[in-house]
């Protein structure tokens, strides 16, 4: 199995974290979202753990909370004892409103807006990750206002490519995000937010892509930023307390990802960076990593319900479920790949090649293409779409008019709780007047 | 301009409908989505009339709702006399709630879930559009149990390759939509349909992809529709009274994209319908047509606030607005084209080229890439992008836990209305427990 999470009863049902799929459909209703809250502590605490043990006491992970926000996982992640990124007003209101300890948020982006600033500072945000000269202005000017002085962090271009897919790909000079090295601007900022009078400047952040699957990219980063950090210190006297390296490792969508050791990697991070450092003649910064993904990828599944069979003789065969890209856009953004198991039908040889697609009014609506399924398939039968844990709730839309699935959280002392509830069709229309 | 709703003041300011956008953006606040009621209601009457002249008395256009779906469309069409087409629970849902006529109502979709059939029946929808097989064993068995005969129409796949990119191209036989002709499919659902007791078989349906710029695609339709229509007619002595020929001609997104006269294409597609049906010996008859896009794409505009310009030496400037692919995400999706403007600085050259991009933590949060802009523009310059109308507010998300924008109806006698409010930060965790 694509994740040791998943297993097969006797009578041929897809377990999650032991409890029967087709059970769980049948009483919250399909789709569904499951989650698995053990998984995601044990990746929390594997993070937090791998990154003390190489790094120092100091070092901290922090979930990068836009791969899936709602309130109980800033519960979960306090409860860790770890931090959170944050990217928005509403990310920072779910996790205030979830009492998460919001010095331990680190609020990301590259635009944020002057209400999201005055938010942030209101319910005492940690740190910003400033992004822009535009924005360090902003942050300085609200901070005065409020009368205190804000941590902040630097966003950083080291000019990476990770060969990792373009719309993920964020760490090359060529970005939205962050001030380069290589073009001054990063040297720039950092002397001018060292004159900010209601900024204490800790340090800088980077990320050069998501689904990383080896540390040779961290080594990379690692060295383009300390030997930054080593100019600054000589150029302008700046010690660096904190050093944000972004995130996150890869996670396993189908069974031709690799899988990771995530300890060793961090541990070998960790013995790349002390290596640098003493060479450098550098202290050793606090060390933070933002894992969102990796987090929280597999500790997810959704559950569909099958629709429709269409036997198309010559072409195709589409089986249809009741959900699609407004749950899981990911296929018709990136193609992304996923895999598909019938939950009811575990025991039966997949022997049918079929594109899995949804219920929404566009071709382009698929769930995933060539998939094997058994040939027995048919209205009725209940789909499992594996590693959905990330970025499918959070970017999941209405479109279609179609209401947003529940979350229901399998308890890591072995109960259920929802945690999202499914929208209704009154909810649908409550904007409209 | 792209479109004769946009004009300049003479103080440099971007009008819509002749009204200030930078006053309705200080009004209603940022980013904004703001539509045109009397364009909407105009291209209404220009499809009714067109089809009447062209098809005769039976024809009607049926507004293709996903394309933007929200209470006072409804009205609006339902005042205007004209159908609807809708693809969900939700759909059907808002459209009853705000009064819509649900007889003149068809119910679209590739898996109607029975929880969707029966609502659709409870409220009394006129017709149901068949997809499959499966789906017409499913209404006939609720329409049994309702007590009802329920009219419907078959989708029928004509095998058209329309050119159009593959995300909207539907028409094919290798698609999730409808029963092709080629296949055998088409006449065998046809002869099951006609079997079904509690079914009452009004005809067909086909729809061959979007943004349509020449009458050409449904001359091919048509003939292949009323080819196949004959020989039900030859078969089973089927007589079709209804053909729906789906949707919709293209709108001009940029200065690229054709113009294109509606009543003129219309007109000759009701010249070649009749030529077709007079050689085939076959009654003419009572056409639909389902424009979406074309009703509101050019009846909306989506109006942003600026907050970061990064020009990277050697690259590429970067300008940030408010939004992005939470709000459209059709350049991410498609690559869709725009029309981006500098709302109050439009009577300065647009000297600076530069990639338009959202506040969405991913690089692929693009609104344009190589826009014209002036070079003065800064933080709190409010950019337009045009032609919105469609599948921007119905494609929305709430990724990075932004909230969603509202519509301000600028109403055709010349007031203002908010027909979808802004989200709030409550309404965000309003499903979390």
């Amino acid at each position: 199995m694509i994740s040791d999470n998943l297993t097969v009863s006797e009578n041929g049902e897809l377990l999650f974290v032991g409890r029967s799929t087709v059970e769980l459909l049948a009483k919250y209703g399909s789709p569904l979202y499951v989650m698995d809250e053990a998984r995601i502590r044990a990746r929390m605490r594997q993070y937090a753990e791998a990154m003390r043990a190489a790094f120092g006491e100091s070092a901290l992970p922090l979930y990068a909370s836009k791969a899936c926000s709602f309130k109980e996982i800033y519960r979960i992640a306090s409860a860790e004892g770890i931090g959170v990124d944050v990217v928005s007003a509403g990310e920072i209101f779910t996790a205030h409103s979830a009492g998460f300890p919001m010095e331990k948020a680190y609020f990301h982006g590259n635009n944020k807006t002057d209400e999201e600033i005055r938010l942030a500072m209101e319910v005492g945000v940690g740190y910003f990750v400033v992004d822009s000269i535009d924005e360090l202005n902003a942050v300085d000017e609200a901070a005065a206002q409020a009368g205190i002085t804000q941590k902040i962090l630097l966003r950083i271009t080291p000019g990476i490519d990770t060969h990792t897919y373009e719309a993920v790909n964020t760490g090359k000079v060529d970005s939205k995000f962050g001030n380069a090295i290589e073009t001054g601007q990063a040297a720039n900022i950092t002397a001018r937010a060292m004159e900010k009078p209601h900024l204490a400047l800790m340090g800088f952040h980077c990320h050069v892509g998501s689904q990383v699957f080896d540390s040779d990219t961290f080594f990379r980063s690692a060295d383009i930023m300390l030997a930054f950090i080593a100019d600054m210190k000589k150029q302008y006297g700046f010690v660096t307390r904190e050093l944000d390296l972004g995130g996150g490792y890869g996670v396993r969508y189908t069974e031709n990802d690799p899988t990771i050791d995530l300890a060793d990697n961090i541990r070998q991070v960790g013995e790349h960076l002390r290596a640098s450092c003493a060479a450098l003649a550098l202290e050793m910064p606090a060390v933070r990593l933002e894992p969102g993904r990796s987090i929280v990828a597999d500790a997810g599944l959704t559950l569909y319900t099958v629709g429709t069979v269409k036997h198309i003789p010559g072409y195709k065969t589409y089986v249809t479920v009741d959900g699609g890209m407004g749950d899981n856009p990911r296929f018709a953004l990136y193609g992304s790949a996923y895999t598909v198991l019938c939950a009811n039908k575990m025991t039966q040889a997949a022997d049918m090649v079929c594109d899995v697609v949804g219920k929404y009014c566009e071709s382009g609506d698929i769930v995933q293409p060539a998939v094997s399924l058994p040939s027995s398939v048919c209205r009725s039968d209940i789909l499992a779409v594996t590693t959905t844990g990330a970025y499918n709730y959070s970017m999941a839309s209405n479109y279609n008019r179609i209401p947003r699935l529940p979350i229901v959280l399998l308890t890591a002392d072995g109960g259920e709780k929802v945690v999202v509830r499914r929208e209704t069709l009154d909810d649908l229309v409550q904007y409209d007047l």
